[in-house]
């Protein structure tokens, strides 16, 4: 049987994406015999395995399941990158249609595929102690952030130059009001979570409306996007989208590619047995000092 | 302390609904005594409590979250029959552009608003059978097949006599696929659930892939209307959508209703102190028989 990856660094990541479980899976025989054999033979990942919810046939998909979000959200970068630097004429810094250009490719980057990989490290880094993912979650969605505004400034200062009003479609609306509640969320998600700020009872209150919105603002990035899609289509090739040019097919498969990919992060996220194992050790010794002073067990995503 | 209404039959509901929680809220004192007090006046109320998972003051919210819920809903479909009625010349059934204004109504009315609240009623109607919600669940969920395909059928005809291709929009490559995948979801869910053609293993396997896919496709028919709203008003009012016309934020108020709509159903849906409580005594009594034949616990949803 396959042994499951348990990457136990950031760099493992890359490992674990760009060698699927095939490899292992064919290498080694199905049998519970050999799973024995192996576990005793890797005492780290036998210990790994003691006490955690997850049946072995379910944990062997989850690196399947990282891998094609990675393939999907690069894939919808690289289109984005295409579309705007193929079709539209690629990109510049002065108020043209050009500056236009980076906005499409800064938010898909920032605020789907950073945004998703930043909900995804809980899932991925299962071994990791769990204040160093919280600082790799803080640090991916401040990279989305930072990516986000550069986009947000590009589309504003197009607008400006070419005398277009700001903030009268429903793409823009969606749009700025994902990036508004993202930032409140990362707010609220440094105060309660990652600084000792919020006592244990705020924070158990917190946690599930900071995954429930974390999860909620992810399908309303993608939404955005596809509203966006949508509109910079119709405004640059009306007369021939309608015949299928290759423009608009490549966008429309751009569209679904995001839709996909919010789908397998979504997925991996909620899937109850894909959560991360409670490791009462790390909790008993975390160095939120407010929690431990309060005598209480700390809540944290 | 208010003492929350348990829904006993669908009419129940609308009394739910239209009485919302202040009423009570306001006639009884907040204290334990009260609460005690009236727990021993009600006995139903007091075996309902007992055993359940939720507090009293998480329950108290259930209704203002429903009530939210239905006010939106409404609104969405007032909105939209108003901006096609009035903005859009009205409604027919002969291939011109009236019989393409039923497509966003049915859209709206089915694939949202009846879609929304047969994901809701497992947690309206939490003391009926759970035999009797399946049956209430699939019902409204045909309901909403029913009115969807109506709306299918008007846009194809339009098209069609209108000389405009068919299905080469993101937004109908996204509608069409949440309609294809909720038919699916829709005769899996009957096999699965209501009709006992499936062991007890399949059925507890099925479930969570129902819940998540279910929810995806609450998200997926909502963001399909919003690219729906965006195409329309490139199409009709591209000139004025910018100088925020009366139509253009009309359609983009629909917009975000139709958003709120899809977050108040599911963070009611998902709330775990929300879930409809476990009834062994009922799960021994299900009607199921292959179920019971097999000596399991029935799953469901």
């Amino acid at each position: 049987m396959w042994l499951p990856r348990q990457p136990k660094c950031i760099s493992d990541l890359i490992l674990c994406i760009i060698t699927p479980p095939f490899s292992q899976a064919t290498a080694n025989s199905d049998s519970a015999e050999a799973w024995s054999e192996s576990a005793r033979q890797l005492p780290n990942v036998a210990q790994v395995m003691e006490g955690m919810p997850l049946s072995m046939g379910s944990l062997r998909t989850l690196p399947w399941y990282v891998a094609g979000s990675q393939v999907l959200g690069v894939a919808c970068v690289v289109i984005t990158g295409v579309w705007m630097g193929h079709y539209r004429g690629g990109y510049a810094w002065n108020g043209s249609a050009q500056e236009f250009n980076v906005h499409p490719l800064c938010m898909v980057l920032g605020l789907v595929f950073l945004y998703g990989d930043a909900v995804l490290v809980y899932r991925v880094f299962r071994n990791e102690t769990k204040r160093s993912v919280k600082i790799l979650h803080a640090l991916l969605h401040m990279m989305a952030l930072i990516i986000s505004i550069v986009g947000l400034v590009a589309v504003f200062d197009f607008h400006s130059a070419a005398k277009i009003s700001h903030m009268y479609s429903l793409h823009s609306w969606c749009g700025m009001l994902t990036f508004v509640l993202f930032f409140l969320q990362w707010l609220l998600g440094l105060g309660f979570f990652l600084f000792p700020w919020a006592s244990a009872h705020l924070r158990s209150w917190y946690l599930p409306l900071h995954v429930f919105f974390g999860l909620l603002l992810l399908a309303m990035s993608v939404g955005s996007c596809l509203l966006g899609i949508t509109e910079k289509l119709l405004f640059s090739i009306m007369e021939t989208y309608s015949r299928f040019s290759g423009e608009g097919v490549l966008a429309n498969i751009l569209g679904l590619l995001l839709v996909c990919f919010g789908v397998v992060v979504g997925y991996v996220v909620t899937r109850e047995d894909f959560r991360r194992p409670p490791n009462p050790e790390e909790e008993a010794l975390s160095v939120h000092f407010k929690t431990l002073s309060e005598g209480e067990i700390p809540s944290s995503p």
